[in-house]
């Protein structure tokens, strides 16, 4: 960090109208120079989709009281993308997703949107972390969300961070007074049990609503999914790199 | 594999008419039965989406000569769910994702509709592989990567495989007789520049195709881009934990 203020880029996946990105807004507009980008409609789901078949619009918006603000026809990693090189002067200082209305732990983190944004933002050199509340509500209450992303904020603020820092942060749906602390984690190995509910539409075709339940097939105490569990704020570092090392040797003395 | 004929889903993400996907499907037709699930439509840079907006539907089309196959509404990580849950009998004994028109090599993993098929299909339990020709024309010549995915999958075939077994192969733009062989690597560290192409409607309104320059950053000569830029097939493990094990421990000790 340089003497000027920090510039943090914010953005989510929610969209920019959703009260998830509000809230860390609140929570963090007093640490630095806000921007806002984000998409103008919900895009969970969209892991790290980009824009390359039709091209994407931006618009300024006054949404969250003088802040610069821009909503984009795109993916939360398009958001990026422009922010870093159409909008902001100089590389920001760090990058804030969220608040993601709904859990990103485990296996979510390659499904969401909110860490893809995080994610393009890592690559690009910015630290980054994706906040993720653990309730799907709209009318969720965040007050425990936001100090909770302050805390963070200002520990990160308060040194030089490693240019490839990327953290998946997710926070239980507790009080601040049951919030037992915060927790360094690993990625829970967990799945999606798939259920497609058929349904026939009134000309008699079928169709597929995808469903499935959240699996965790792992038994560590040192989990995203265990700390959640237990009160926790989880918090797992996220690799840019997705070798697989171990499994890079094997294949090396295996195929040589 | 059990001595029953293997299962291999087959699938991409340029879409079930593209010529790549007919290319692997002619590699590998006679070593297992083939299901083929696609999608209706090119999803290239769908990264990891998956469709929980609206439904999917799913028809079945007789394109490759009597092979079973079935175009989906939806993205390549859905076509990997449906195919599991609601069109194959018992689990796949691989999944195969391509060929793709051009490179997924480095950071592309990410952005890869093909790679996010074959990493659905590793989290679900089944070795996978993604096969991306470095090669975006739809004309582009497929006869040396189809010997190259065919010794890859007869390599695979021949002994049990881990459950989580997940490869990104990338082949270079070259004849058979010029390629220098397949060697194992890990991911290259490597970015785009980006440089939005800003362009007005004849509405006066401005809009941005997104373009960039790939850069690498990596000067090692064990990643896929040193690989291929010397005519070698590259093949990079790929993990489905993205856990950062090295900031974890930072972390830990910095903020305990």
């Amino acid at each position: 960090m340089t003497n000027e203020r920090p510039i943090i880029l914010i953005t989510n996946d929610d969209g920019i109208t959703a009260p998830g990105i509000r809230n860390l807004v609140e929570a963090v507009k007093d640490l630095g120079q806000l921007v806002v980008v984000a998409p103008d409609k919900p895009q969970s789901g969209m892991g790290h989709a980009i824009t390359i078949g039709h091209p994407l619009r931006m618009n300024q918006l006054d949404l969250f009281g003088g802040i610069e603000a821009w909503q984009v026809s795109g993916t939360p990693a398009d958001c990026v993308k422009l922010a870093v090189d159409k909008l902001i002067h100089r590389k920001p200082d760090l990058c804030l997703s969220g608040i993601n209305h709904g859990a990103n732990h485990a296996i979510n983190v390659i499904y969401s949107g909110t860490m893809s944004a995080a994610m393009e933002a890592a690559i690009e050199g910015i630290p980054s972390v994706g906040f993720s509340l653990m309730d799907y509500s709209m009318e969720a209450d965040f007050s425990a969300a936001r100090e909770v992303v302050r805390s963070i904020v200002m520990k990160l603020l308060a040194e030089k961070q490693d240019n490839h820092l990327l953290l998946n942060v997710n926070i239980p749906k507790v009080s601040m007074e049951l919030l037992a602390g915060i927790k360094i984690c690993r990625q829970a190995y967990a799945k999606y049990q798939e259920d497609f509910d058929e349904r026939v539409d009134p000309h008699g075709r079928k169709y597929y609503w995808l469903t499935g339940e959240f699996v965790n097939m792992d038994e560590g105490d040192d989990t995203d999914v265990w700390a959640l569990e237990h009160n926790y704020v989880s918090v797992v570092p996220i690799a840019i790199d997705f070798t697989n090392y171990k499994m890079k040797q094997q294949l090396e003395e295996k195929w040589s």
